[in-house]
């Protein structure tokens, strides 16, 4: 698993194509991930990012808890992962131990980021109490950032078909996810 | 050009996949459309949507001043339509007129629709000072809803080899757009 440091000024172009995210935290010995379609970057410098975490789950308790989160974003190779956990509630028990999840320590939060992923982000929740209430929005700002340079190099995504497995998702609905496969160029019409 | 009504509930399901949007605006015989990024659903009933609209630009001014906004959702073979509507502002002419761009109205509120896009979404802003203020996010409440049938049927997407060019455009960074040309099914792991 080849991980690389992602420049804080580029770390908003890690979700900037709407990736499906895995949301992981941890407070005290109690520790989360769920799956979240849900977010976008608000600002480049800094990095900030929204994300919709819903008032029933156990991640939002431990978000309010503890004042940070993580955005792993997984790929093809774990479409199986994001849907499991995007759709089982920790609640009933730790995912990480219940489905053989393996995690690394974040380094700025030491947050327990997803192993196999293709990037990963932490960030710190930026209080905005009305927004997380009436639209289950949370603010947050990003401290880390990291990604696999065999699809994310100086800034860019590089999606291939050499690189298929390590496609990020985007969800569809019922854990059907679409893959960036292809790319095109968009180039600047005449007026 | 086929064009479908999207029962509201399934409305949110049109940018769960992150794609990159249009917003197109009207505030009297002032009218634009610029691309953003930056969008997310935040509720499915009422379908309520979040999309970042920068101080800077024209389109906030009409949002503002009228209280409504269109997502259009572009496709492959409007790559360069959604790259130059994204890198030129609405102050310098009205780009409709520019660049060619034909438009139809919306079925609620008769705002410019984008022509050739694959789905289209007529809203009403949400007024949240603060969020607008601090992150140039705005949340609205989605009022009606339409799509290609060709792509999208009874609320999924249906993205396969054969409808290549309605694919809907991803940015990944200057005017470089993933597509989603493949998909994949997640299956629950077993604890």
């Amino acid at each position: 698993m080849a991980i690389a440091p992602v420049d804080l000024a580029h770390a908003c172009r890690l979700v900037n194509h709407g990736p499906t995210v895995l949301v992981s935290t941890r407070h005290g010995t109690r520790r989360n991930v769920m799956a979240a379609a849900w977010s976008m970057p608000v600002e480049f410098t800094p990095p900030r990012i929204a994300v919709v975490v819903d008032k029933s789950t156990f991640t939002r308790d431990l978000v309010l808890a503890s004042g940070v989160l993580a955005l792993n974003l997984p790929c093809r190779a774990q479409a199986d992962l994001a849907y499991t956990v995007g759709s089982t509630s920790g609640r009933d028990g730790d995912k990480f131990d219940r489905y053989r999840i393996a995690s690394f320590g974040g380094p700025v939060l030491g947050l327990p980021l997803v192993a196999g992923c293709v990037a990963w982000l932490e960030c710190r929740r930026l209080p905005e109490p009305e927004a997380e209430l009436r639209y289950d929005t949370f603010f947050c700002e990003v401290v880390s950032a990291l990604a696999d340079p065999e699809v994310f190099v100086r800034g860019r995504w590089h999606f291939d078909e050499h690189n298929a497995a390590s496609h990020t998702l985007h969800h569809l609905g019922g854990g059907h996810f679409a893959l960036p496969a292809a790319t095109v160029q968009g180039r600047r019409l005449e007026a």
